[in-house]
């Protein structure tokens, strides 16, 4: 066993996450196409208007192609995303290629695009991994367009969108009885809404890490420390561009959005610009926690380095008494004194309890 | 009793306030209304002009109907939020519902925001927590429509209006003789002047922590630091967001704000700017301040080391020559005089004492 | 006597000045006029045109009533700030209440504000206290008018004008050739050159601090370092202002200032934003010093490690042969030899020696 | 040898990379062409439109003049620099001497530039080199002219345009298709792609080093986050400017560029936009990473600490003992008692054993 | 001799250069005349136009007053900055009194100003001083105006202006055959090139105190770092102001300025920007090293408590055993076996050793 790896013996290095620095810092959104291939594609579609609403289920591309002008809105949510389709349906529905590109790349910092009659937001849903305390991302592409909004999502198994599924179903919501960009206004929002509820989950890790820096400042509380302070990379890197893909919905002059929605639009900017502030007081409680966490630390050194300074002051005269008085010389003052040991003892005794006292004063212990 | 929980000798764990790390983190202002039921609302109106004055108070919204369009101007203040109440008077007063869920949001960054004929400011009133050392918030809405303004307040125990109280009982005063903006403006000057008298308290607890940390840096002043910090984030979150809303009322061109109003906010602008100064001004005391405690706390911990140098030094010599003569060898040179041993023991006293006089030139003690 | 207050032992505490924290913090401008009551109003008044001058003393604000438009360009200075005479003279020379309570106001934020035809400029005076090492600030009102300059200043005793004074003095100076505008660049110019002076003060402070720090970096080097830290504050809050108010001076598109003045307040705003930058120069030497000071005490605590090591090191053989030697085993090689004693000493020393070469060559002695 | 050199001892400084430090602040663009002399220049065009394609090798600029106004778009790439080839290039197509300078410069800024009808950029291909863990740039000029292109790069063995190259072969590629701002595109595309695959490298630097200093806070792991910081430096220095570049064609409304091709920029945009806020992380990591390297090397003291501690606690009573019952008085308690060995022996180790308890439940072991 | 002074044992305190501190911080431009008299005027004089070229030298200026609209172009240098002087040039060329004021001040923050028809320049040439490893720095103004510049230094015994002397000479040379403005921004070009030249000699300074900090972290070194840090606020104090003089000049819309020289100008401002970027890199690297210094300390200390707690270790047992069997009980165990001198000795070697293993396996040694 090797001493270079002395520190394994008091931390499990699985406790740092550097498997997390992996996926935090490993972000190419240039490569070709790496998701492992998806075995099924889920399509799910919500055609509506005021007063109809038809909800169905496809898995394959095709099935949606006669969603383009038939009167109706039609939410087209696809799950899984695999090349071809992709491409088929930005063909179909007037997608420029890049688009098409962006909704295939991974790891792409969130973006808003109008390109050719259509516009174009990249983001991430979010979600607490309560297991790793990790903050999980699901980059979701939405696209609208004229009567219709395309979401390109790459987890079938989950998604934040329940709360409008529920709303279209009921014919008197608003989201029934506005145009298009209501719906993709309604699908923002929620996913801006989901950052709040990752954040608290967060918030909550970070207030129990700081009870532990508080009550007992191990090692191990820096690990968790340094992992939380990864976490809130990912945060920042998907609130901050958010906000910058809202500014610019609000500021766009497309045809797609119609003015009375633009409050509403201004309303998730008010979110994600608290969320970004949010984020960045995460930030200053964590610089604070650290500094409290490396002060907890020395406090435990001086700790010890006082208690051998208590050792030491006390073994001191003890030590030089027995020495003095061990000392081989013919005459030796007491030698033969009855009291003489106890006498000396009575100095290791005394002499400690004097120097104690002094320093006691002086506020070293 | 466990190892890891040294730290709680020394320290009460109270002290370093992880429940107010819970309260400044888990701010989330998208989910659903979760203010504790009300009770009963207490609403108080006030209908003036230049000539008249009614004072009113009801405890049901629908008692307040009849202040629009009556021909005087309306301050209806609504002490107590409940989501029934906040929807119907906004249905009333042509509140668009996104405002009403921005009065029922709780914890929302300071906002301000001009919806169908309406101004709308939301903030926060600042009190100071003596007991506790902290800044506590209560959110305040104001709605400035042609010719009412309406307030809706958290707690009915508490706000900072109760100077514009006055100046409205007295018929020469200003806020009498101008339009509502006039009065809207009067609510937000007296906001931010309260933050001065917050941001005062907060300073006193400053500096008596820094005497704490000159005379004594103890842990606990370390605690007292952090939590001073997290009061900090609490300040620069509700200053720095009331600025910008200043600035967008002075921008604005609504037709509510009287032109002979902008000078006014302006007035509140440079308030507002100089409390964000001086909160800035606070977080560089707080820098200084906790580099003087790690400072001092080395300070101490270098005493001690001192110490233990010094007594280190001062048995080398008595140590030795103890065991020298105390070997048992045939032949050791002195053994036998009979002034030996004072002579080894005068060695034991001159040669530290010689020793610390060299270290004492060079500085070390 | 408290272990809690040790450090007293080592510090007179008015070293850290937390008095001069207190100062710094408090700072808050919307209260109620504090000021001291002034026994006595100091006011005088320079009438002029290029041909004309008159210098007179007064000290009721009435007798000042006759200086608007009666032909000449006044300069009234007032020094002393009474709450009656500030709001007479300003109801007087057309001044708004908001600007006469700016003028009342203490400790505001330097600004500048044009109001119904009259421009107000509102900054400090700096002054350097040499005994307290602390830069003192006197609140100065520019109020510009048509043909009138008026001067507010809170102390009779001190202020930075007399160059100007001199000037108006001879006729063929440039201030009494020019409109009022030029007499209001003068005194801004005026300001704005002492504060270099403070700042060459305050760098003089910086300099011996550093000797200081570099020759003996002792704990009261640190509460200078501290103290200095709380003046660049109060630098640092006037100075930035300033340059936006001058900047708003030279953007303003008000008829009271002449084109041909322009340039003149642009050299002021050079002044000002070297001024603003050498502040920030000196925030980076204090930072330098800071950590130069750090390192020195480190220094000097490895010293003394240093020395524990070696006197460990010296120790350590002589104790292990004197214990050894002083066995009282039956057989014990070399204790009837009659060197032995010498040849036990003699290792005694030459095993330390060559311990310490051989650390020596490490380099850590 | 001297004892200034100890840390030699220790650790290889080859380590920490100082001449590295030369290569990144020698940067001086100013000086006359100190590239070391090019034996031979590579020159490939790619003469094309959407039916036709020409190959052709050269060595002499000279052979290249054809391509001015022969119908065909020109991709002339340049492999190797030299003066008297740049000038007369430069000169024959029409590039002001100003580019002809810039492309001549060495470690120039990344920057963009439009020049009498021709539209300039210079930047840098970044590279990987494994062996030394650093980031290897390789300066190109991209001139954009009326129907050419033309490139100079410094060596001749690599560039990334080989997928370009591929897609030129392909008649039916867009490349092909579109007028020579296409292909303009397309290199940018590639150079900024190229550096997400740099930073992967570097990530993974990055990644195995945060392992080394989690398992093993050696000084070697300081070192080595030292020279990654320098490579961040060489990142960064390259990517900032490129976005301001690729920001300034799509803002740019010269003629070269067709309108249509504006968002293939805007999509390069998106990348280098991801790129700068990667790097950014980076640097938080890194951070993170030294943090957490000064703490382990902290608790590796504090474990030395702790056993110097233990070790001076267990023999202080062993000491004391054995002084009190080696002192010669004559009469000494339990010195006959034949049990009286035994009985001091045991409270050498029963003492230590309750002290250790003692310390352990305080939490200092 | 007082124990205050100790560091000077250790330290020249002329290697942290306090004197070097006053010349930075004491920077006030607002001062009359502060500079030594100039004994005599050096004035050298370049009329030129395509065709023709005179040189001369005076050393009164009145001598130059000729070169005011005698149909060729002017470059007069005047070497030494005498008041009477600058005011007479000033009112003969037209040059505003500020701007004499300006040339006549000292440390001025670099400027560009557009006063009544000239272009005025206010800049620092730089040298880099080997002896003292500063930054030194000569004031230079140049003055465009129609059909001359007027440069003033400082210092006449230097300045970078010799390859325009050259160019001047040579009857082919684009600064011969434009107007004025090309002169003016052939200085301006040297006067940055030469910034990049003193940047050089700085890196280097910069690259060998990073060799000495990685071999050998004295306190030298930590003075050296001290600084260079200074250094580095003079020449941000130069290049930042700069690059916003170049920026105004091109933005600048004045009739002085050809179209075609704009270009020319931008050339500047991208290499005045990458000094800018290039000063940034230092301070990182700067950064960088003081960390790995304050490590390289850090891991001084730790060598020495790692030998003192391998002193002790070792020593513990040893000591221990002694004492025990110095002992002078009558019943001591082993005390008449002829071996049991050697088996306690044996053990005072044993049991360090197996110690040591133990602590060799867990890292600590
Ligand atoms: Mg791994
Ligand atoms: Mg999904
Ligand atoms: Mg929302
Ligand atoms: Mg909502
Ligand atoms: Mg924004
Ligand atoms: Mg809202
Ligand atoms: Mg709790
Ligand atoms: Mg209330
Ligand atoms: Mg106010
Ligand atoms: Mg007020
Ligand atoms: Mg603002
Ligand atoms: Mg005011
Ligand atoms: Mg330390
Ligand atoms: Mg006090
Ligand atoms: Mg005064
Ligand atoms: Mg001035
Ligand atoms: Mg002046
Ligand atoms: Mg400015
Ligand atoms: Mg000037
Ligand atoms: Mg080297
Ligand atoms: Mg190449
Ligand atoms: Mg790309
Ligand atoms: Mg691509
Ligand atoms: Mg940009
Ligand atoms: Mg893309
Ligand atoms: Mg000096
Ligand atoms: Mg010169
Ligand atoms: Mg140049
Ligand atoms: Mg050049
Ligand atoms: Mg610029
Ligand atoms: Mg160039």
């Amino acid at each position: 066993m090797s001493p270079r790896n002395y520190l394994r013996y008091i931390l499990p290095d699985a406790l740092f996450g550097t498997e997390r620095t992996k996926e935090i810092l490993h972000v190419n959104p240039t490569v070709e196409y790496v998701r492992k291939p998806v075995e099924r594609v889920h399509i799910s579609v919500y055609n509506y208007n005021e007063s109809t609403l038809e909800v169905e289920q496809f898995d394959r591309v095709e099935d949606v192609y006669y969603c383009k002008d038939h009167g109706l809105i039609s939410w087209i949510n696809i799950d899984g995303i695999r090349k071809e389709d992709v491409e088929a349906v930005c063909a179909h529905f007037g997608i420029h290629p890049l688009l098409a590109e962006d909704i295939l790349s991974c790891n792409q910092r969130p973006k808003m695009d109008e390109v050719e009659g259509v516009l174009y937001c990249l983001l991430n849903m979010l979600y607490f991994n309560k297991d790793e305390s990790s903050v999980e991302q699901e980059q979701i592409s939405v696209v609208l367009g004229r009567n219709f909004v395309i979401t390109f999502q790459e987890d079938p198994d989950r998604d934040v969108f329940n709360p409008v599924r529920e709303r279209l179903r009921m014919a008197n919501s608003k989201v029934r009885q506005r145009p298009a960009d209501y719906l993709c206004y309604s699908l923002l929002d929620l996913i801006v809404d989901n950052y709040f509820l990752v954040m608290e989950r967060l918030g909550e890790k970070i207030e129990d890490l700081e009870e532990e820096v508080v009550r007992n400042a191990t090692p191990i509380a820096m690990a968790r420390i340094t992992r939380l302070r990864k976490e809130l990379i990912v945060l920042k890197r998907n609130i901050l561009p958010v906000r910058d893909l809202v500014a610019a919905i609000i500021r766009s002059e497309s045809d797609l959005l119609d003015e009375r929605t633009e409050k509403y639009f201004k309303d998730v900017y008010d979110h994600i610009v608290q969320a970004a502030d949010l984020s960045e007081n995460y930030r200053d409680v964590m610089t604070s926690m650290q500094d409290l966490y490396i002060n907890n630390v020395n406090l435990k050194m001086n700790e010890v380095m006082k208690v051998m300074a208590i050792v030491t002051c006390l073994l001191a005269p003890a030590t030089v008494i027995g020495g003095i008085f061990g000392m081989n010389f013919d005459v030796i003052p007491m030698l033969h004194n009855k009291w003489g040991f106890f006498i000396s003892v009575g100095l290791m005794l005394f002499i400690p309890l004097f120097m104690v006292r002094i320093f006691r004063r002086r506020g070293w212990f």
